[in-house]
Order: C-alpha cells, then sequence, then structure tokens
C-alpha cells in the first residue's frame, strides 16, 4: 500500500468510529424518550417560517393517513396557498381527512375594531372546540393563535384548559409571536425562530407563494 | 350615555386609532418593498420546525399553481410524510406540478461511510441541477443541504454558483442546522430557530406524523 492509501484508510475509519460513537449517542436518547403520548408544541418569534411550519407538519400528519384539524386565526382575508392546495387535493379526494376553521377578519389593523376581531375569534374557536374531544384527530394547527391571546380576544384560561384536556395521543401547534410564559410552561416543545436577515428589510416585495 | 359607555366607546377609540397608526406602518413598508425577484430563504438553528416549514412553504406554492422541486438530502430511508401526501396527491391527480428527489443513503451516522455519502450527494445534485436552469420552477427546497455542505460532500462553490445563476424568479430554501456565514451572506432572509424546550429531552418519544 502507498502512503497515500494508508491515509485514506485511516481518514475512512476515523469517519467510521466517530459516527459509530454519534450513532450510540442518537440511539441511546431514542431508547431514553419511551413516553408515548401527544405533544404541544409552540412556535413563535419574529423569524419568518413559523406557520409554514405548522402547515408542514399537518401535510406530514395527512400523508401518514392521520386526521387533522386547522384553524387559522388571522390569514382569512388573504389569498391562501396553502389552503388552495388542502381543499383541492384532500376535500376533493376520496379522504375526508381534514378540517378546516378559519376566522375571516383578517388582521387587527386592518378591521381595526377590537370588538369585531373579538367576537369573530370567540366564533371561530366555538366552532372549533370539538376537536379537543375528538380523538381521531392527531394533530390541531392554531395557526396564529398567540395574537389572539395577547389581544385578549380569547381567554387565556379556556384556550390552555381545553388543550391541557384534550386526548392523550393529540398534538397541538401553535404558532404566532409573542408566546407567553404561559404558553412556554403548556408546551412540550418551544422553538423560537429568530430573524437574522429579512428579503423584506431589503426592499423585496412579499411574493405569492413565499409569503402567502 | 352612562360613563361606562363613554368608557368604552374612548376604549374603542384609542383602539382604532392604534391599528390606524400601525397600519400606517405595515402599507408604507410594504411600499418600499418593491423589488420583484425571487429570495434565498435558509432556515437553520437547533430547534424544530425548519424542514416542515420548507414543505409548508412549497405546499403554498404548490396551492397557487407554481412548480416546486424538493430535494430531500437526508431523510431517503425513513418513511416520510410529506412524500407520501405530495406522491399521491399531486403525482397521481392531473398537475405535474412537482419534481421531487431523493438522497437514499439515511443519516450520515447510519451509513458510517463518508465515501459512500458522499457520492450520493453528489448523485442528487447532479441529477436535480436542471431545476436552476428552469425559470418555471418557482421554488427549490433544499432541505437538510446544510449537513452535505459541512461534512463537505457536496462543493461550496458548486451549491454557491447553481443558487447565485438561477432564473430570476425562482426562490430557494435550505434548511439544516449550522449553516454558516457564506449561507448567511447568499440568503436574503435567514432564520435561526431556537430550541428553547424538546419534547424528546423530557422522555416523550418521537411521533409519526410529527417527527417524520
Amino acid at each position: 500500500m502507498t502512503d497515500n492509501q494508508t491515509d485514506s484508510n485511516d481518514k475512512a475509519k476515523r469517519h467510521q468510529e466517530r459516527m459509530q460513537q454519534r450513532k450510540e449517542i442518537v440511539d441511546a436518547a431514542i431508547a431514553r424518550a419511551d413516553e408515548e403520548r401527544g405533544v404541544v408544541i409552540v412556535l413563535t418569534g419574529d423569524g419568518k417560517g413559523k406557520s409554514s411550519s405548522g402547515f408542514g407538519t399537518a401535510l406530514r400528519c395527512l400523508g401518514h393517513g392521520y386526521k387533522v384539524a386547522i384553524v387559522q386565526f388571522i390569514k382569512g382575508t388573504w389569498e391562501c396557498g396553502e389552503k388552495n392546495f388542502l381543499t383541492e387535493s384532500v376535500f376533493r379526494g376520496a379522504s375526508p381527512q381534514l378540517e378546516y376553521f378559519v376566522m375571516g377578519t383578517g388582521f387587527t389593523w386592518e378591521t381595526q375594531s377590537a370588538e369585531q376581531d373579538k367576537a369573530a375569534a370567540e366564533k371561530v374557536w366555538e366552532e372549533c372546540e370539538h376537536v379537543f374531544r375528538d380523538p381521531d384527530i392527531h394533530l390541531v394547527l392554531l395557526d396564529e393563535l398567540t395574537y389572539m391571546l395577547n389581544y385578549k380576544y380569547l381567554d387565556k384560561d379556556r384556550v390552555i384548559a381545553a388543550i391541557q384536556n384534550r386526548p392523550r395521543n393529540q398534538n397541538v401547534i401553535i404558532t404566532g409571536r409573542g408566546a407567553k410564559k404561559y404558553l412556554e410552561d403548556l408546551a412540550d416543545t418551544f422553538s423560537e425562530v429568530k430573524a437574522v436577515k429579512h428579503a423584506f428589510n431589503a426592499g423585496v416585495k412579499a411574493q405569492k407563494g413565499i409569503e402567502w
């Protein structure tokens, strides 16, 4: 064997050893995590990607054949790519896997009426509340819920109670900026999306398909 | 009018004024952002939700009728909810909107061979490279690309060049932990997902539909 071949074999061996150690760490962590139950995931922060992440996970659940409920608290007045695709492909298909609830008033700085927003938020909450009693629903996505709580359009104790009393295997995803400490306490997984850089601030126009 | 009614009217008026101010700020920011072009979005950090976010945005683009290319660099050996749903609903439907590329070797600590991983990464990169010359593809999702770059399975200059020379209106999303400074420089939008809390660390088992 030449020196080069020996070097290359040594390198492959070191890589294999490092990856074997890594595998043992990963496998041990997987073995330790043995509690089977649904989780509450909160995605907050000022960065881009929170709602998209919730919709991506909903897609993944649908892909596995699970039932999903999506409750959209803000984008009701926007044209909405996710809804087009989900309704076109799932509602028209054979599978009634998806329940979809949308609050129809748009952003609170568009309506400019707290009373009107509050009534709309309460209406959609009442419509969707049964999903927290349905063990067949694997995932409930509460998209942009934080604003409803922070503006006090929804009573936080009522929301927390519905989530805490849900079926044991049901998962909940909550998205929106400014999630408060009580949501961190409620969450099993809490991710904060930090905007390091945003195209919008560099003068790039919001785009169909990317921003909405 | 009673005192209570006056208070309530004053409160509604103050809310309306605050929201009007907010609307003016939002509208002015929208007016300033007038450059129309595709963007590069990087989602990095150790928190949950990066790939899901990329898939959610892909879903949104599909919902608007755009063509999308998804290149998945790591989850090839996992059963994959997104792929089930996307292939079932889009490939079987009338619309050939989606191109899907998957690297077949799984996690690098599963194969434990850098050479094998490198060959697999290069193969999928060669297969997908034409999408960066196709102006009809509105979004390219490079899922878990950062690992390929950090392990040097793909040549970063080649990857950066393909992205920089892409059609003007094409968008690119890159996901994965540990995105380096050159990806921040390349990005228009760079979000870091921070894990404040994770169910897995509290002993909750990874779940179908949620984790994969």
